[in-house]
């Protein structure tokens, strides 16, 4: 199941783009995808939480895979979320990921249902052993509610069930014993992600393999120049990237206290592409609550401060 | 989009019985819903959570409508479930679950994804629109992680864009909110339908319509003759067989520690139908862990304390 | 331990009225006991959450235990509560409660730190046998952030470690499941209050021997003739009474967006006392934020509409 | 309020010895002061939650403040946890321990109480107001269930309200703003010490001055080698001996699932200190479950692989 050796580098959750009545904006997606690719990065990571794939039908998910796997043709690999509430409705999504040609499946532990580590370990044993390709456990409590255990993951990973991790979990110390649990066994091409965009010179000090950033989507250069940075062990240079990039993510922030974040956050990263005519419309899925004016120019702002317009 | 009447009595949520290698078993379906129908329920729910509707791909999910309703013809209300993380993957299952025919629809707030009240707001009008028929809000936050505000329900109900709430929140003083939020705004045709169903004489008590009993598969004439005291305000009789039910609901809890919460339930469940001789095999969905021959026996002997057996 | 008789019906948890320059106002005090006596209650809780407890340095709740248990002089059963966040801490409080003469004490489970059942088992035993009185369990979640577990409940009071339970956990399900055990058990004298004071009903028809209502500082009579109504039977007088005082206790929203809940409720609890000239101030402890005088506006609108002033 | 230069380094939370009949050991006090200054550290730490301030009446915490001041006698700065519920009952304790000649208070938000952050604000003024020595502020979610926000700590601390923060939170990204934040308010008195002991090495990266490690108590010169290194840049021999004390706090885990975490967690340290023979007894506080002889081997194990024993 495992890769050779451990996917890293900086692998962007791609947004998706969408017409004002709510379509799959397939033309702004492929120039998306040349702005990420153009940024320099390792990897592309569609139908995650930033994809907004919680809000796209299964409609939109193959319209979503069939464009970007085929825009991309091979040129760096393509994860592909299949995101979706336990087993059976996974392995649905796992087989028109496959079939579309994602060179590896991300998946959360089951959710809205209440769950056990031993569930847990049953579903992942089944989506690695039906997918053919390699699985990526993808561990965010935020949306999931509960937490994937150290221990667990390394087991997976010592039966080649998991060939990596997407930890956004925001817990460093767990990511730290992931990293030091694979060390001691020897999992060399268990890869280890981090998904806490705006820790990532700290997560790559302790021996992540790479980092999937949501603001990636507004600003691959500046990852990319941070993941090259760490490699190079240059942490000064590391770190004022990621400062730097830590303050541009005060966009999230733009949409006000009618809307939630989730609806600020990806509302704020779309309208940012669209400024900076990477994408067509800065329309976000139903039932979030769009950014107005006023806010927008609170994301123009951000850009120009950090000299992206 | 209101019913004429509110929707009222014993709704249990049907499980969906699946053969042993995991297809959902018409024969014992039909016979389960000949089982409920013969218990004298007053409307039937399925796809919801003890339904393992969470673990049902489509596939599986239209099949269980096509079954149950074609089944049922008519004889008493089917709501269906549609149970997904936001409004456009619900509005898939909505157009699948009315051409079916079913007579109301059930949703959740969206999940996965952090939401906010006006984005519920959008959510549920957006359904209730392209729906055609009844809408039901399913408080659930156990599996949703948000609480729906009796405010906000209240709202929906007075805008016409709700028909009827389930009410799984355990929160008896928001179900009496809304229980007299509705008779002070004259909303008599609005549902409000308890799920706890070990409390259902004090739902009823203070002015519920009806209830979702999961435990309802097991003994539905126990939960009909319960509506049917407290309807007659024999609450006396009422109390008793609660306490009855109160008592076999013990079987939950059958699974070990080696399990979820969720997989010793909804197998105590099944274990107890396959017992009762309605279902031919107890399986639940992956990645459930199955309860082994030790547990069913537990289930056996809640059954037979209850002389259900 | 145990009374012989389980404590039963009315039995408020006392506010503790405060001077402007936040000493303890025992000439308010006084006649907010006297107050309570009159609208007939069973017995006084004092130093509960109602009473701002947290809020109350040990030289205020001497005070407090001092000036109560003086004026009431045997009248009615006075418990207090010892409210802190481990065995050693509250044993403190307890020697000074009991040499004060106090007829019981209400202890929570440890909070701050984290705990597990064991060790909830060790504390309760361990204040059981220092505190020569009888000891009740407070189950309140909401601020110890750890549910009392029933079966923990009932093997503590099979050991004669508690006498009782003040259940404000809001879960009707695990109080009926108290309920039952005790009955089970023949644990006769032990006793089940609640602190859900919006579904005091529902807790007396289930078997509940009697509430801890905050609001009852507000409308003692307005409990009492709920609990007398359920005494006799008469459960739509029941009902109605404490449909009025659900409506009623809507003034604890009166205080707006720029301070906490608690500080609302608390703070509308007072201004109502205040109103109804009981007490001389409508002081709350410190960091609470007070009131403004459109939200006590709002508090007497409640109060004109249960006629209450 | 805040001092001239920001408070940095190793600072340990400095355990409490107990005797078996849990009176407060002051013998094995001073000689574990005198374990944790052998061992190069900047400054201590006492009545935090690796202390049992939680379970310390306050009889023990003066003793502890007594003893810990009168030993160290101003050979380096002395912090003092002011640990209760709200601003009045911390305010007792900031006096005792201002008295006894403490350098800085240390408080949480309130809790037990539902809290908002306006009334945190109040809390903190009302201290720092009475205090007249450094205030910081501890932010531990996992025992206060709130979350400072880094816009109120450098809100109160451009007021001068706050001289620093203890962060325990575990949330690297929210350590960060509040880094970048003292930094463009040139803050530069503000001390921001964190208390997550497993990713030191990340924290000084992005410019945290200092740790307060628990662990720190049982291997104080791992934390002091660790902070020179990261101090002279040495990040490579920082993360090498993170590293190191991440595998020795594995210990903490050696007690069994029959207990609490936290029993597990301080009888660890307090195991291994005895062991060390630095204290006397390795006894905690009620209701905490001891270790066993297994559970102690454990420890031991621990121990003797980090060349501790």
């Amino acid at each position: 199941m495992a890769t050779a050796t451990a996917l890293s580098g900086v692998i962007p959750p791609v947004c998706t783009p969408l017409t004002p009545d709510y379509e799959v904006d397939t033309a702004s997606l492929t120039r998306l995808v040349d702005h990420l690719l153009d940024g320099g990065v390792d990897g592309l990571f569609v139908l995650g939480s930033s994809s907004e794939v919680a809000f796209l039908p299964d409609g939109h998910r193959k319209v979503v895979l069939d464009t970007v796997l085929g825009h991309v043709g091979g040129q760096v690999p393509v994860l592909a979320g299949a995101i979706d509430m336990t087993t059976p409705r996974v392995l649905d999504h796992v087989r028109v990921a496959v079939e579309a040609g994602a060179a590896g499946i991300v998946a959360t532990a089951p959710f809205y249902t209440r769950t056990h580590p031993a569930e847990i370990a049953v579903h992942f044993r089944t989506i690695a052993d039906r997918a053919g390709v390699p699985l990526y456990a993808y561990d965010l409590p935020v949306a999931v509610h509960s937490k994937l255990g150290a221990g667990l993951v390394l087991e997976l990973a010592a039966e080649g069930v998991l060939a990596g991790l997407k930890d956004s979990s925001g817990d460093d110390a767990g990511l730290r014993e992931v990293v030091l649990g694979r060390r001691d066994r020897a999992l060399s091409s268990f890869s280890v992600l981090t998904g806490s965009e705006l820790t990532v010179d700290s997560a790559l000090a302790m021996g992540a393999d790479g980092v999937v950033p949501g603001l990636g989507n507004v600003d691959p250069h500046g990852y990319v120049r941070l993941f090259r940075a760490a490699s190079a062990g240059d942490w000064a240079a590391a770190r004022a990237e990621q400062e730097r990039l830590f303050r541009l993510f005060g966009l999230v922030n733009a949409g006000g206290p009618h809307m939630g974040r989730g609806s600020s956050a990806l509302g704020a990263f779309k309208a940012a592409l669209h400024l900076r005519r990477v994408i067509d419309h800065p329309t976000t899925a139903l039932p979030q609550i769009p950014l107005d004016a006023d806010e927008i120019a609170v994301v123009g702002k951000y850009l120009a401060e950090a000299a992206l317009v």
